[in-house]
């Protein structure tokens, strides 16, 4: 895949929990947009992939992992490395929440994959996260689509990371809107609250795209029957995990398309354009029945007392987003080969 | 005062927290608009007060009561009674948030208002609410103006009091935007999260304005001259307290002109028509960083999991406000006397 004529490619770093599988008995499913979002990423000349970082999530990180490898082995990019991360929250909480799907005896769904043949680098993601945050300073972008309990352990490991990285753009959130594991949290944040609130408030430059904006962005049954219809082995491979996916939505928010959560905050990295943000500070819950909600202080009252908010560093939070566009990027991406 | 022809007035009961004052010591008060929604109260036709109970909040309770006790006399209303209310939250906390402002020796601010002459009733606030609601089973409406420990305890004192009770209209809450102590919460649910969450639970018939509502009405200094101008002794009292409320906005939002967030509130209950709402489960956060925090279920989504919010009873959210209409109904009402 050529470069951009003329310009340098983002080096990205994808922290993804991908699910593949059959979410029978939980409705909660909530993986086929990563791997969306990791094709989209191959396929974008305006991206160099530096590696992918496995989370929690969607399934447990062992799983997550070998999803990982599995769909790079899938498209023909195993020189792409996947450094493992935490199977715990930053707290050490083991029991976690997982999607706890039916994945068969391979644990890789009702779609038999074979075991990938590759395997992960001897290095924890937030080893790998550090290591590349030095390697190339400023320049690297992680493209958080889990839980933030990597990128959390990376501030705890090299407390200059936040400077070192080029931008963190997390799905994460629901700023002002619903969450979608309770009204008040969204999933990713929900998985390590503790992780999330270290990560927003570290400093470093962070855009965050949360369900008040992916909600906008539908994959509809139309555009999916586009996909069956070509012949891209990116495309082929999603169509098989898709239905799933559909069903789900139907269900659990009467629509009949998907959000592309994963692939809109992807696309915020290959065409920053696409969304405008606004800027303030992002506080986490921890606790309670609102344990996982955002805040974010729109900083149009001074408040008389110190907050949890008070002095903290401000992120962008993306308000708005071009919609048709990001669909229609996306379907460019994966409708065609390399 | 008339009753409207043919209708018959609708009974109120205002539980308020009204400070008269000058905040020079603490930026948060915001009390004047108590007495404004008191009096808006007095002069109209559509409602029969029958009481106000007295809350900690702008200031603490037993000067409220003193406060209660001293509007009622300056306007010529000794006939209503005034029962005072917990001096502590549900919980017995006793460490309250006060808008701890100078308020002189007499406990009345730097207006030297001489000290009533009347005294509360012998009743608790929650025992006169009980009471109210036995009497008149269903016709009872109570504007609940501050921290919501009266109506948890009268919950408390009597399980039937919900569904005895006739309305619930609640000034507190922060719908989808920023509260007012902290980016999470509003100062009213603030002071007593505990009682919110049980009052919001409780199964009444509950209508909830929030700062989403009232931050969309506001008093202009070209307002305030009009009431300056006119010869009301509504008008007049008002226009001595209302000085430190201007500049406070002034100095927290930017903005030129006072919220009306009380005498919103009191307005809900004279003429419903003047708001919107929508309908779902609010549960409030009661302990960490967004302690206070009110979060409203849209139901857009069917969530897999059993949260806090399911099964609970709904209560109405204010959504739409006519603004112009509030502000010109308070002002017709409180520049001309009885």
């Amino acid at each position: 895949m050529a470069a951009v004529e003329g310009t340098t490619k983002k080096k990205v770093i994808i922290d993804t929990d991908p699910g593949i599988g059959s979410p029978v008995t939980d409705p909660l499913f909530d993986g086929a947009d990563d791997a969306m979002a990791i094709f989209v990423a191959l396929r974008s000349p305006e991206l160099e992939v530096l590696g992918l970082t496995t989370t929690f999530g969607n399934v447990h990180t062992a799983l997550a992992t070998r999803n990982a490898l599995h769909l790079l082995e899938a498209v023909g990019r195993t020189d792409i490395p996947v450094a493992e991360g935490s199977h715990v929250t930053i707290k050490k909480v083991t029991k976690l929440r997982i999607a706890s799907f039916v994945h068969g005896s391979d644990g890789l769904g009702n779609q038999d994959f074979p075991p990938p043949a590759t395997k992960p680098v001897d290095q924890s993601a937030a080893a790998f996260l550090v290591e590349q945050a030095n390697l190339y300073p400023g320049q690297v972008t992680v493209v958080a689509l889990g839980p933030l309990t990597n990128l959390a352990l990376a501030v705890e490991l090299d407390p200059s990371f936040p400077k070192k990285i080029g931008q963190i753009i997390i799905l994460g959130g629901a700023y002002s809107v619903n969450g979608n594991v309770n009204p008040a949290a969204e999933a990713n944040i929900f998985g390590d609250p503790d992780a999330a609130d270290i990560v927003f408030t570290c400093g470093a430059d962070i855009l965050a795209v949360g369900l008040n904006v992916t909600h906008q962005v539908v994959l509809t049954d139309a555009d999916r029957e586009k996909l069956e219809q070509c012949d891209s082995k990116y495309a082929r491979y999603l169509c098989k995990i898709m239905g799933i996916y559909f069903d789900y939505h139907k269900d659990a928010y009467f629509i009949k398309g998907v959000y592309l959560h994963d692939p809109t905050t992807l696309i915020a990295a290959v065409n920053p354009s696409l969304l405008t943000y606004t800027e303030g500070v992002v506080r986490v819950q921890t606790v309670g029945i609102t344990k996982g909600l955002t805040v974010f202080d729109n900083t149009k009252k001074r408040y008389g007392e110190i907050t949890a908010w008070t002095g903290m560093p401000t992120v962008k939070v993306a308000v708005t987003v071009d919609a048709p566009a990001v669909v229609e990027l996306m379907m460019q991406r994966l409708m065609t080969d390399d």
